[in-house]
């Protein structure tokens, strides 16, 4: 009998960083959370409880183990300071993009995405975003701060521009985010309907894919600090997916919002899990087109 | 710095009574509850997950900051006394009618409906009651009372007359209340269909709506007494408010049934949280109709 | 007033055995579990909550108080001995078919329906099988085990035969039990699509009903080991039911995988007791066709 | 094989009634508790988790397969009919005492002790009361009833008289009852300093034990309504209980106030079995002796 | 029927802030909290709870209604920005003391008490604390923070000076804070000896008294983020009160690190309530001494 | 900024296997549990929540981060056979004796622990065991089988031999188990009452130290299969681990039985991190010792 260490890497995503294309990390940091916390320990919890997912998604007929993934775990931030820890992300998505692999990032509240698109657009200046989530996240500012997870979108539009931002399943927000979202992106409302027209139109531009996962309904997902009642099914997000893999030049995604706590029944933990197979799964295949 | 009193009134219905045109009110009483009780908490709860929710509903288009309701808290109530207890429920309503408010009860189990129905009945002569429920609520008696949650509406029919309840959703009950149904009031199975052309027919006369949330399916609100699968989605119950915008004439309104201890997750208060603010904007708006 | 031994039969199921025409037997087994156990408790939380579900189907328009049906509870097994408590499995089954009633067994973990189809088989040579669920438990060993939840249906294909066997629902497994599944058995991946048209082609013969609680989505159902996402919403699963009514010769049936206390809300259970109402009802209706 | 009707009686107290020398009864009545129902659920979550519980007790060194005990289950109530309730519960026990048997009756909230003790007091004229309990339940009113379970003991006081109830434990009152006991009865306040020498006192007259768990610390009890900080460990219990040995002619007894979904780590259900177990013994025990 | 807005303020501490003696404010802060946050929902959750704990209190033989007491709720308190928040904290009971008011402050995480020893400091130049708590918290700087909940202490330290604070039942830290405190405060290790010398030490100078409720063992208070097995029983922290009543000079208090989401039976919400109770009857019972 | 593998070893146990001195391993077996499963689970939930502990330990006075300890996570074993996952159990404990480090594992439930006495006992022929636990371990056959969780120190006992085994705080067993335990093994029922003394007389035999964690009071650790009331409080278990300390030859340990979904609190796993970190560090004392 040989003996390592414990190795609780995703599923089969037991790669070296060297070796792997997409590199998975995440981001235990819900410190501009409003309502409920928790969503630091998304990371860990999804980990753990990998083991009863498949590796194979009939999805994607494809399986996980037949690509190399690293799992870098949780990036070590400092606990109350916002701004430290927001570099520490951004200077860990400079690193993957340098070294040429495709960050797959776990949060964490929705703000930890945007150190993620501000490194991404640094090297992809053309950088689109397609964003699922129940709220805006465009205030100009909230409780007092530039930076939360209900402005981070906004925040990012003055790097990204007009235009470049396509958010789906959107149900809650404040009346003047959803006037500004008229004039500044591509904003659908309550469902994920025109998402494939959208990726027709992106096809070949760069995109990042960031997912806060209470765009689903809280009966598929209520692990998450805000649940906000009348969103997508399971299903639904699963067209998504497929509409994705006709997108050509895929640079980056995230999934974010899961808290684990909140869902004692496991369920939600569950659904990341799975939405995550499926995201890593599709970074392969995009990986792949693009080698060709 | 200046100190109030402390001021859990639902998200920003911090108005006074006198100012206010609706009234929210909770009732804390499951005593003829039969199976897992737990509604006697459902007012607080809502009070204080309120602040997860955003004021403006992008589905009315209204901000509930522009309108004065007042949060008067939890009725003061004898504990296992009903027929008092519905007593203080009938003064209490009857009072909100008398000052020309428009009442917005919460519950506690159903039977709460009952007094409430009775005192806008009162004033309101040819009143027509719309009922979103799981379950029948038509026993003629009940574990031996005559007043219960699962006999309400049959008790209500008492004075409310033949062809005035229109219920949906319903897929509970015993076979005698479903023959029963047939006779005397109208009644959908299982789903919503028809309420539209309902609506329409009611256009101009006083509708009081109660909304039993178990009418909801289980996946999407667990957190009630007697949870019975195969029911309504949350956006099915959005297109149902959607159709009660087209009512002149609505004299009240109600949601019951949130046990909100028996989900920890916190998903199903937070779907009465939001329940709720539709329903007050609907109110407000059908005021606004009123005062044209 | 005179006192009787309790009596926690599933709600009004409180025949003897000698008079009943369907025998409730559950399986306090979750050996084989891979992931979360818990299954073994399923039988007694569904006799405990039973008390909340009516005995009325408004679906069957049937009710269980007509009927004559027995609930012998959990079967008495030995610890940890999988072989032990599948013998015990299966002549309990072969003893309740031999009396000439039928069997409705309630699981546990899936790999318990492996000794009932054994024993139903020996009785009805010609026996199809139609299996809802999430999982294709289709695998030819398991964490080293050729018996275990995992693979208990390509174990029974050996005595089943090809096409014998008809899944419905399945979306997870890995690639082999895919492409093995094409050859074997019919198996519709992700929804019930052609449910209704297997019913039609095995309309007269004999048929056994194994349904893995999982093919519902984790909204619907999550108490249980494996919640997989993007599955069945309730109401798909009663029109597989009213698809079952049409069928001339049910031989047998069972509801597999709650694990109850993975489900705090209670929900999970709900649903169970309430497909299990349905179930009995449908085993009583088929046994008056066959006595017509 | 032979099959049975389920039998889910506490243990292995599966005598018939007839037989029987313990009769095991449960009342599913929490309809005056103020603050968090529940403890309808007691009786039944007892049955099924007595499962992890041995029969034999090194505290006593008796095994309770070697007495007879019947386990009648929970009493059939009407709902929200307080007096009605209350009536059965009288009645119940009245047929238990007539056929010579000595009552343990499983609660529901302190109330249902009442109509106990009125039944046992008609038989045993002078019997005397030991009340373990946090609370002082003595009020002479209590949200306008004369009988909820915060008023219980005071009206029983009216038929018991003085000097006849010693309660242990007390911590939670309002002054107006800590002053009326020191006129009325023996109060132990906080905990059972005293508990020896009453039980010397009481050595040969007919008492009554009633035992209301939140008597012990939330640490070891947390699932009741009330929990109430400061309590007793259950070894202290276990003391106490050794000491009711001693007596000769106890006639009847209660454990009340478990609510068993309010703990979901089962720690204070198993509390609840544990000391039913202990309490069966001692029944015997007293019964042997009184035999001899 | 007169209706009121709803008032959820502790118990029966409705006075208005301009008569009260004694003002309970809550902090909803948990932004440094390095493990599991939810401490800022603690206020409400004592709020809503309340309505289960007696106003007279046996140990203190004092009744709250019969004392002038505000609740003025939770402060106002932008996201994610650690000093703001503090600042904040500071204002409140600077203009509390400045009031002539005595601040029970509700937390939080315990970091909140540090602004609020900082303003009592500015008041009361001769400050002692008296610090009960599982942790040390007195690091030098924790995950490069100097204001941290781990580093609170020694940062006040460096205000209130060597000597002047004296902790009781610390039971986990890091090597170099436990030699730190040998020379420059007053540490009790495991439990609470020698504090009725301290007391008696202090009796009549200007002493603040924070409890982290985390000193009591996990059993009677898991509802918190750091649980730290080896605490104190609630009979030793109701003695602990008993010594308090001798202090002539108590300047504040505060009860900080509840997590009510942590412990879903209720129970840790239970024992905050009554430290709450216990506490404002002490502050009280001091002010009357002063005012002798 | 640099990537490395994610690594959730326990705490700061972040040796390689080859430098260690101490080899953490957890065996993810409940597969002859008799009431609730759930302690495969353990190991991962010590990891992942270790990050709540201090490293540094004011009870033994030392620093975790000063030793060398390699977790080397969960063993890999097949589901459902019992028997060949022991064997591996025995083979990795085997290769640790063998490699000369000290075992420190994890359960799993009781039976775990028997492999790992017998390959302990192949080196060690001296081999005591000092045995915590709430119940005996000692029955003949349980269910059928000779090796399950109720037996396993019955078995050991026949290799270990006649007064080799000394258990503390036994609370629970059958009749027969308490009178065989008189005549071949120490045992102290219901507390640690002798267990300085039986240290003073195994001061210098090899030693082996197993912990079921159910030996604390359900108070402190209800996140147990079984919990059993009336057990010890933490510092009690605190004060066994300073008597370890005088032990000069311990050659292994383990603690057993954490079921951490079973307490939603996180308490127990709180618990088994501590203790978790108290034994290693008994562990490397000792190691210590040896090589003076």
């Amino acid at each position: 009998m040989k003996f390592n260490k414990v190795d609780l890497s995703f599923q089969s995503c037991v790669s070296n960083y060297e070796e792997a294309d997409v590199v998975i990390y995440s981001v235990p940091m819900d410190a501009t959370t409003s309502f409920r916390p928790g969503t630091r320990f998304a990371g860990n919890a999804i980990r753990v409880d990998s083991f009863g997912v498949e590796w194979y998604s009939p999805y994607r007929d494809r399986d996980l183990k037949n690509y190399k993934t690293v799992d870098t775990g949780d990036l070590d931030l400092p606990i109350g300071a916002v701004e430290d820890a927001l570099n520490i992300v951004y200077d860990a998505t400079k690193t993957i993009l340098e070294d040429n692999k495709v960050p797959m990032m776990i949060g964490g509240e929705h703000l930890v995405t945007y150190p993620v698109l501000k490194a991404v657009k640094e090297k992809y200046d053309n950088l689109h975003v397609i964003h699922l989530d129940a709220h805006t996240d465009l205030r100009e500012e909230f409780f007092g701060r530039e930076l939360s997870h209900a402005t981070f979108m906004r925040q990012a539009h003055k790097f990204l521009g007009d235009h470049k931002i396509f958010q789906f399943g959107i149900r809650s927000g404040d009346k003047h985010e959803f006037e500004w979202a008229k004039k500044h992106i591509h904003q659908q409302k309550f469902d994920f309907t025109g998402l494939d027209k959208v990726v027709e139109q992106l096809k070949d531009v760069p995109v990042y894919i960031t997912i806060d996962l209470d765009v689903l309904d809280p009966a598929v997902f209520p692990g998450t600090g805000t649940p906000e009642a009348g969103g997508m099914q399971y299903k639904e997000l699963l067209w998504a997916i497929d509409q994705f893999e006709k997108l050509n030049h895929i640079v980056g995604a995230d999934i974010v919002e899961l808290a684990p706590m909140l869902d004692p029944s496991g369920a939600s933990t569950a659904v990341a899990c799975k939405t995550l197979r499926e995201m890593v799964l599709l970074l392969h295949k995009n990986i792949e087109k693009k080698n060709k």
